[in-house]
């Protein structure tokens, strides 16, 4: 079963309704048990969150169930979104836990699919890319991404779980190499409290 | 693009025309690069090799075209060889090479997204439980490998590449699970040569 929750209902647009001018891009951070989505898209001035939220996927489930799923998700995400390109995670050299890398592959290869399906291209980019044109940090831990997110993108919140900032944080790079610039930001609510 | 090889003409039978209660397994041995694939029919007496053969893609083609060229090569094959059952090799809990296993993963996703796409299910076996199955030892190499499925299921040549027999051999260990033996097999005609 897929379970989808959208954390940023106040930046969320009716899909399908944007101008043909607007540039989207979404931004995946791939996983069977949780997939991070953010989609983001430029406007005069500002970046604004489209949609974003985790899929997840129950454990119990047939690995086919689950894929199909998380395909099947990513697909209506795609469709309903229509951005002009999704960004993931370049692929590591070396993995810390294989097995789970090889079922991440799982997951990392059906959002491909998805994505080729629809006719979007997918750039994958390194880690230390993004987490430099974020946070200005290229090892930077994963609550330094969720408030440089939060703040680049003007969220009320911290985005939450890490995958959706890190999905956001994948589309902002990805937005940043198209257009030439990062969003403008501006300042969270309540700055340093976190 | 995808490049299918035929490599038994000999066993192939019109696909679609089964009869209904013919009992078809399909094995299938993973890729990016090259996925092998080997479809068993249950017949009275023998095991017959209804279809088999190798998917490759092009190395320099993106990622997404490649998993969507693999993806709809196994949709297409399962749709016509309409097996009970698509067998696959299962994860390890380590890797020598965890960059190419989980470029491995991205195919797996695919085929078992296809698997489900179609109603088929799909079983992961221990390659030990295969190797043994197959040869009777079950750290055996590949050429063992190929030469003991040449011999269960009667070839007249050495099922290349190892892809092939590996995918045969997951058939063959999958279909003795559901028909409670191996097949019976025969001679190849120049046992001992190779």
């Amino acid at each position: 079963m897929v379970r989808m929750t959208a954390l940023h209902e106040a930046g969320r647009a009716p899909a399908g309704h944007a101008p043909v001018a607007a540039l989207r891009v979404m931004g995946i951070d791939p996983g069977l048990m949780a997939t991070g989505f953010g989609v983001l898209e430029a406007r005069p001035g500002e970046v604004a969150v489209v949609d974003s939220g985790v899929i997840s996927t129950a454990i119990g489930q047939a690995l086919e169930a689950r894929l199909n799923a998380l395909h099947g998700a990513v697909h209506g995400i795609i469709e309903a979104c229509k951005p002009s390109l999704v960004i993931v995670e370049d692929l590591y050299t070396e993995y810390k836990f294989p097995r789970t890398a090889v079922l991440m592959g799982h997951a990392r290869g059906v959002i491909y699919l998805a994505a080729r399906q629809l006719g979007v291209s997918v750039l994958a980019l390194a880690p230390s890319e993004v987490k430099r044109a974020v946070t200005g940090n290229g090892s930077a831990g994963k609550a330094q991404m969720q408030r440089a997110v939060q703040t680049l993108l003007g969220l009320d919140g911290l985005p939450r779980p890490s995958h959706v900032a890190d999905a956001l944080g994948l589309a902002v790079t990805g937005m940043a190499r198209l257009t030439g610039r990062l969003p403008a930001g501006r300042a969270p609510r309540r700055q340093g409290t976190r």
